[in-house]
């Protein structure tokens, strides 16, 4: 780790807070030399180990895990016409094994679709068979000739949750697009992230997907993020590897098929969403450490204060509780500084005076002090950390909700966008009224049939040919 | 999956047992397009994440997970001479994308010491930052020109655990060699899978390495498996990549360095010589499911009878047993043979008069038969896990014993290869000598300093030469 020379940006500086804090707290290090790679340090990975446990956790009820090869031969991934129009442009191909040239292209998946599904098609046979529901947990690769950032926008996404679902019936893939909201709205709320859904406009569906529904968040700066979205496939990837079952009457008919998939993007949110001037805020969840204990001590009690932290540090582990004892031989400043920066969600702060007097003093990473008797430990402190992700959930609420702002004309639209905020407004779902509305304003129409509980659903006018319009989700967008 | 259209061959075919259990098993299917890569289906990605999760167990005591790239720019990558001239010839290179030439071409990793050591040799400043020791789980690739067996020879590797330790001193380096193959001991120890441990001999070390220490095993068919290696690296490669640190008398010193792997060999190995002829066994410990329950319903007690299992897996479930209740219409003989395959360790038949004596009837899928009391069912369940362990394990040893038999001639030492063992041999450590043992054997001299109960450390004279020599392990290798 470099040496600290110098102070965190203030959050109001949002990207430059967000490229500090990420070495600062030793989430990723972006200093590999290829653009748009980077590395996990080990208390980030620790970070996405959680977090993905969660994700898995929560597909694992129904889904199952699976893992398929990263290279796709080049004849199975330009078999699909429009999926390939949609990534022919970021497409890393690897062309040579040691000396010699491959006979057949590889492409490096950007995505799995054309690996999984000529697998899918040797494994669906019957009715008996359906539905399938598997998932991997991988790295993959887009050639990104936008300006790359960590978390956000990658040449290796190192974490990509990808699910892939096989279905009788079209109403049943559809159903399954539902599941998958309710899987991630699950997730992202276990976070504490607030979370937008919307039906994607035409134009920015997946390639090859009869609709996309996308999840969203209102980053510190205004802009939202795309963190995680669901595509209904239709039967168009079927058709195109073959996948087809036997029904109950005999008859041999094409699946239908669904995906969707979350990335390290879920982490970018994560930390942008809760930090502050300080540094990390995590979510007691996913916090790498939970609490941590730094020993105060003078002189002759030396002993005494380190035998009564190593006493709580184990009653606190028994308990399930991650807690860190930092036993360091520096000032308790300059570990208080260390653990805030890193996010550490609860400070136990142990003297001979707390000691003699069966307490020990709690600081919430959110603000607020309290003195916690050492008999009761253990239950006072499970509550104050489940404060902490109450007080982060209603923080991170309180942001979306006044960010999302009506507009009613164009120049409130892109008025209200260029203030850092995200708007509601009525279209009326015609491409032609959707561009201009773009164009005009610099913003991107995220998505139809908006979920949120901030956002009514009641038609009006739309605000470019003020023909009848339903609601619709636009902001500036990563 | 495709229909069962025949019985598994005899393990004594182990060439045929092998590639046909591992889709009968639901491990690995290998008819993805791309030779030399594999599909992992669920059931086999499950067995996957139990044994990988026990290799993180141990090596979390003192280590750190972190993730680098995948990509490794040519310069980087063709820093160290030794190391390329070993890897040069399997490198997967990407050179383009989209439709654009790189300007630098992309190494897919085949190891990760040239992604890794140019970031150490940014976070390693002084002694108080040694040692370093971290690791991934990652996906490697190597474009093997040899014929590719599933889980053995990969193009990609897909399950990589890649440790990289950071010392001050050679000496700590080796002590970490040490602590390395007592981490792997024990891994395999938990597997059940017995080890020889021993020096490679110098020609046969990692490129770039001072010296190797490698782990194999013997197989059914008496090859021997490599199923782990421990390289120091002296300070070759922190002279390469400039990893120095300042010392505590401020003087800057180049690093120490070792490395060590495990790879989806172990779960070949785990297959391989656990399993029999009906087909996969499984030790408790890794198993996908632990026990598996078979109601045996017939006419008016159907109800009685599946309430009955329904309370036993729950009880079982609660008693931390990862239990599976198979209520398929399916035919109980059908059923038994579905999970006899799969290698659940152990079985419980449930029928109208089990229930009425209050019973369970609990097959050991290594042999065996008892009933066992529901009153006290997750007791004896857990002793008896705990006995088909003990099993596996004595049956693998007993493997291994008779098959490592000492050789004390050339002739003799083919004969014993040609019968499907392993030979213990004296060698001189000389190269000419070796070379003239492994030609006339067609065997590989797999190393010295053995670690191993069969292998007495006593000198003798060398099979080739007649001067003295080291106890030494020479076998047919994978």
């Amino acid at each position: 780790m470099d040496d600290d020379t110098g102070a965190l940006p203030l959050k109001e500086d949002f990207s430059a807070w967000y490229n500090d804090l990420l070495w600062r707290a030793e989430i990723m290090d972006v200093r590999y030399p290829v653009k748009g790679l980077y590395v996990w340090y080990p208390y980030g990975f620790a970070i996405r180990k959680f977090v993905y446990q969660r994700l898995r956790d929560l597909l694992d009820r129904d889904h199952q895990e699976t893992l398929f090869p990263l290279l796709i031969p080049e004849q199975e991934f330009m078999k699909e016409a429009e999926h390939i129009k949609g990534f022919e442009d970021e497409v890393y191909w690897v062309t040579h094994g040691g000396k010699t040239p491959l006979d057949v292209k590889l492409a490096l998946r950007p995505t799995s679709e054309t690996a999984i599904y000529p697998m899918y098609a040797l494994w669906v046979r019957s009715h008996a068979d359906l539905p399938i529901k598997y998932y991997q947990i991988v790295n993959t690769f887009r050639y990104e000739t936008k300006q790359t950032r960590p978390l956000i926008r990658l040449r290796e996404i190192t974490s990509f949750k990808e699910a892939h679902t096989v279905h009788a019936t079209w109403e049943e893939a559809g159903e399954q697009v539902e599941e998958a909201i309710r899987i991630y709205s699950e997730f992202y709320d276990g976070l504490c992230i607030p979370t937008i859904v919307s039906k994607r406009p035409d134009w920015d569906k997946f390639p090859g997907a009869d609709y996309t529904i996308a999840v969203d968040t209102i980053m510190p700066n205004g802009k939202t993020l795309q963190i995680g979205t669901v595509h209904h496939l239709g039967d168009h990837f079927s058709r195109t590897f073959n996948i087809t079952f036997e029904d109950k009457n005999g008859e041999r008919k094409f699946a239908y098929q669904t995906c969707y998939g979350i990335s390290e993007r879920s982490i970018a949110a994560l930390i942008s969403i809760h930090g502050d001037d300080k540094g990390l805020v995590l979510p007691p969840a996913v916090a790498t450490f939970q609490v941590v204990i730094v020993p105060i001590t003078i002189g002759t009690r030396h002993e005494d204060v380190i035998a009564a932290a190593q006493k709580l540090s184990s009653i606190l582990s028994a308990a399930g509780i991650r807690v860190k004892l930092d036993t360091r031989e520096m000032r308790p400043g300059a570990k208080y500084y260390w653990w805030e920066i890193r996010g550490v969600p609860l400070r136990l702060e142990l003297g001979p005076r707390d000691l003699d007097a069966g307490k020990v003093m709690a600081v919430k990473r959110t603000g607020g002090k309290t003195a916690v008797d050492l008999a009761t430990a253990p239950e006072e402190i499970t509550h104050m950390l489940c404060e902490i992700t109450e007080n982060l959930r209603a923080r991170a609420e309180d942001h979306t909700r006044t960010h999302l702002c009506p507009a009613n004309s164009i120049d409130f639209l892109k008025n209200t966008l260029d203030k850092g905020n995200v708007a509601v407004i009525h279209w009326c779902q015609d491409r032609g009224c959707g561009e201009s509305i773009e164009e005009q304003t610099n913003g991107s129409i995220l998505g139809t049939d908006v979920r949120s509980p901030y956002v009514p659903a009641v038609e009006g006018i739309c605000i470019a040919c003020k023909k009848p319009g339903k609601p619709t989700i636009v902001g500036r967008a990563y």
